[in-house]
């Protein structure tokens, strides 16, 4: 978008010689607002607590974000700290600044330290490519096991906002970590910008589950150049949590191995946080996600798994819905119509209404099945 | 054992005429002392409602254990609650005796209601066919997606334990429940039975998990007859506790599509409980499964997913090795002579050994991998 420069290149790092490195950078390379959302894993990859010293040192600005893909120098100790921060420091050479206004993301395999040699020359490369038009490359540049780059532009009510995003969801993503880059002509403090990031971030990438793993490191970065002259305001939040929730669903739609896509949304639970937490079990449960793979809509697993979450359930009161086919209520299977629901399972994305019937608790996450595709993605040799 | 007897029949409830229903029973039909662990799924199967309150009833006695496989009679309602009721009246009728000490377990798909006709006239050909010798023919008939039958014989002490299970884990199983029937000659009072079963299993079945799902049908029933004249004791806690590690292990062996069984022990935790937490996270970790899978000894997600767990944790001080092959310490990958541990990855049982290095704090659990016959089993329509 306007005010913004994006880069991809092959630095070496995949044997394959696919884009491996990427930049982001303002366009005269000053530093602007920014925020970040990281991992909450304690195993923090270096990047990760590379990035978050940089925009508390800097006060929340910066630049540029310099990423790699093909190795994410997690769990790679004092060594993988080191490399993080001179990955910053060749940035800010190149661009011409500090390094405290570069933020860092990597994404790839864990536990192996950085090629260095490779990345150092491949630094100088890819910022000298930079360009208006960069962000496909760059997203390009950052997949792992992503087939397709993920890419968004929300305009509206006075902002425009764009991402890059891969992988295949936030906090309980899956080997391929998910990372997400975000623009903005909001004219925001950073406290403003992450606040917003925050709540976007939540109501999108939060909601996504693919398989219950959370990664080293998971990061939503956002910078804003105010060219808008507009402060952060609703129309912002409706702008980013959009821009989010796409991204969300994009990630969804490529994860690892998926045939399916389901949007599982559970109404009467006794909170909404108990609501979240039936939800998230549902989907993250083994057994339902092979269900979905087969196309079967098998509601005594479901209930099973809503009854072992550990929230307030009464069996008599569950009732369990694919789109608008009743599977199961008033304490025994319902009667669908079993063609209507047979046409409906074959579909890509699946709505999972479950209702709980006790209160008004509710929530919403989205998920995927579990294929073949994911076991043979996931028992690589490393 | 001496002093039971058991038969296992085809009641046509499985399509195949595959073997379907089992009796374990008193030799002589009188009412003994009856222990039984359940599950603590709130969406209980019908069967597990009705032991519980016919062992609530009786005082802790029964004289039988009426067994069907290929329905598990759950998610069933009202109608589902008669038909246990039915299978329990109809089995005291053919032992001569009350119903309220006959036990009873159903195991197979959720959501559907019992075929009783099948059921009502197999029941007394069941019972009928008992003799001191069939206890493998009742594990046969207590089986649904189990490859190989599943008993155990231990004396010592001064008493004799033997039990027959099927089934894949106890509080996490997978979809085929887990149902175990154990026969002891120790003379107890209930309570104490109670007692010593609850120990048993919180240290073997409870410490079992292949895919973190929570079956509504789990029982684990002991019935004491009093032959040995001795009253429970630490010999017949450590005898059940053998029998009962002994039928885990089995049920590792063959849980659904799984090519690798898994001892996680964790030490060095803060406590007992965050070891226990972090091994059954780890456990259930869908990557880290496809890893093993794969044969991959993949520290970094492992020390990902130690990361992730809620618990305290330095990515300085974790150690993990598989068996004495150290893989990652003092926070970067060790240097493991690589063909001795591949030799190690391809066994069928792996130890994995994970030190966290900030306290004393240890659990031990038992698990598999995740491969395509787990994703075939459980994606066939129902």
């Amino acid at each position: 978008m306007d005010g913004f420069v994006a880069a991809g290149r092959s630095g070496g790092i995949k044997p394959s010689g696919a884009l491996d490195m990427a930049i982001v950078a303002t366009a005269d390379a000053t530093p602007v607002a920014a925020a970040g959302v990281f991992t909450s894993n304690r195993m923090t990859a270096a990047p990760v607590v590379v990035s978050r010293g940089h925009l508390a040192r800097s006060g929340g600005l910066a630049a540029a974000v310099i990423c790699n893909s093909g190795n994410a120098n997690a769990a790679t100790g004092r060594q993988g700290l080191a490399d993080a921060e001179r990955m910053c420091e060749l940035t800010a050479e190149s661009l011409g600044g500090h390094s405290d206004h570069v933020l860092v993301c990597s994404t790839g395999l864990i536990g192996f330290e950085l090629p260095m040699d490779r990345i150092a020359a491949g630094i100088p490369k890819v910022v000298a490519a930079r360009h208006p038009a960069g962000g496909s490359e760059a997203a390009v540049a950052m997949m792992t096991t992503d087939t397709v780059a993920k890419e968004v532009t929300v305009a509206g009510g006075g902002f425009t906002v764009g991402g890059i995003a891969k992988g295949a969801a936030m906090l309980e993503p899956n080997m391929a970590t998910m990372l997400a880059v975000l623009t903005t002509d909001a004219a925001a403090e950073p406290a403003a910008l992450e606040e917003v990031l925050r709540a976007a971030v939540a109501g999108s990438f939060n909601r996504l589950t693919v398989d219950g793993a959370q990664s080293t490191n998971d990061t939503v970065l956002l910078l804003a150049n105010g060219a808008a002259g507009r402060a952060p305001d609703g129309a912002l939040a409706a702008a980013l949590a959009e821009a989010c929730g796409d991204l969300a669903l994009q990630m969804a739609d490529d994860a690892e191995g998926s045939t399916k896509t389901v949007l599982l949304r559970v109404t009467g639970a006794a909170s909404d946080a108990e609501a979240a937490k039936a939800a998230r079990d549902c989907a993250n449960c083994q057994l339902v996600k092979c269900s979905w793979f087969g196309e079967d809509p098998y509601w005594g697993r479901i209930a099973s798994e809503f009854g072992a979450a550990g929230v307030a359930f009464d069996p008599e009161r569950i009732t369990i819905a694919y789109g608008n086919h009743t599977v199961y209520a008033e304490g025994r299977p319902a009667r669908p119509d079993a063609d209507a629901l047979a046409a409906y399972m074959r579909q890509r994305r699946l709505h999972l209404n479950v209702d709980l019937g006790i209160g008004d608790g509710q929530a919403e996450i989205v998920t995927v099945d579990l294929s073949h595709g994911y076991v043979d993605e996931n028992s690589k040799t490393s």
